[in-house]
């Protein structure tokens, strides 16, 4: 697991939001951000998944190191070691890069 | 897949619109727009799909390739190589044109 | 199918309203129209249907040709062909007219 | 079926009203009416039921012909044949007079 | 049936409320009404029950005859024979008498 | 059953809440109540408990004779034989105590 | 069972917060609190788990003893032994710390 200190509970997703240059240099153009957010982000822990209704396991949709993009709003914001990390739920991920 | 740089998530589907001329090229005349935004699109990635209460896949109902009409509001919008897409869900799109 | 362009997705069924004068031939009065609108209609094209927690698919209560009755409120207007015409959920269409 | 040209649809009920004096008649005393409006009705048509999370058809559970009474609020006038008729939802109707 | 000439429909329970005085007879105390309305009543008559997303009846739980003490609220006034009586769902009666 | 004359249905539960006074005998200090109430309570009487979906009964779970903590807000007050009590849901009992 | 006197009900959490020194003792900076509450906690007792649809039982995912991060929000204020504890749903706890 690339991040060992903190595990997401259920289908959430901890993720690190790329800085604006860094998403230049990986080809993908961004022009504008939202709202200064920079909407992509890398996944550096998931959580087990959820539960559904019949008691199944659902496993989170997204792996760690993949590049996703994320919702305008929503999100909660986590520090760890002094750096800033965002948790969102698997749902809510709009997408993710695939090279 | 048509599209090989984003793929969306669960029942997302990433849609271009037409530009007003290619509408009417295509022999389908949309006279007024709403609110200056053309409803038609083109599907160019779609999702997996959903997972039911059972735990069973619902794969979204269009393809890529497809021409779609979108509804009014709603849908997310997502800059890909400056270019401008649309994320909307499977289940909000209202139908497909059939040639 | 009597309509050959276009294909509402799930349970959506697409109607063209009758003109008033159609509704008195048909020997069915409708004296006061709501708010203007005419409230019967004609099926033109069903959705495939909506699919329930279980997986299966629902198929649309009403058939192309059927005469039914909306409800005052709700459905979206489409322009196909420069021709008028409304997307109702099957849900919501109220009944249909048997000879 | 007493009513051939309307055929409500799911769990639909379409009923008509008393006129106050048939409630005396019938001996079933409704000294104040609600708001004007007489909250006993025929049933003159039923929909074919609605379909659980399982699929299953879920009959009306009133039939034609029976009387029952109505709740104050809700419900959707429908004119037929120059006649005013009410459709309200099964699980709406509070219940039915038995002789 | 105790009551022969109203059949709740579903879930709902016709019942007639206790007289301020019978209350007092019954030996169980009620100090204080709540807003002028006694809270203690006699079930007289009960639905079949509702339908659960598979399909069971789920039967009622008070039977005619029990006495129940009714919420505070709620609750809809019917009269028949010129008597008032109030429906109640099931499930809001709050719990019964027992000897 | 402790409390043999009032019965809750479905998963209510029947609570007596402690006296002040009581409270610190039984070794629990609760130095500060909440707007005036105290949150400790006695349980007296539970109901069947609730049917799920699938139609089972899903048995309340605390019993007679528990000494339990409630949350602050909810409850309904009842006075049975001129003594105050509170019917809460099980679901929003906060825990029991184990000596 | 760490703690002993009180057992939180359903798929409650008992939670202690830690005091602003022992978090950076722990090695996990957590500069700025969030309106001067600590987020980190520790887990001191946990309910049975919730009852899903079909009945079966839904374990915490969360054990005694562990590391929790906490929402900003939400949350029950527990007093036991004159000593502050929180009660959350487990499905409101953000993710564990692992060593």
């Amino acid at each position: 697991m690339a991040f060992r200190k903190f595990l997401p509970l259920f289908d959430r997703v901890l993720v690190e939001r790329f800085t604006a240059e860094t998403v230049t240099k990986g080809g993908i153009m961004l022009p504008e951000k939202s709202q200064g957010k920079v909407l992509q982000a890398m996944v550096v822990a998931v959580g087990p998944g959820s539960v559904n209704q019949k008691g199944n396991l659902q496993p989170v949709s997204v792996k760690v190191g993949e590049k996703v993009l994320l919702p305008e709003y929503g999100g909660t914001k986590v520090s760890l070691d002094d750096k800033e990390y965002f948790l969102f739920r698997d749902g809510d991920i709009l997408g993710k890069y695939v090279d």
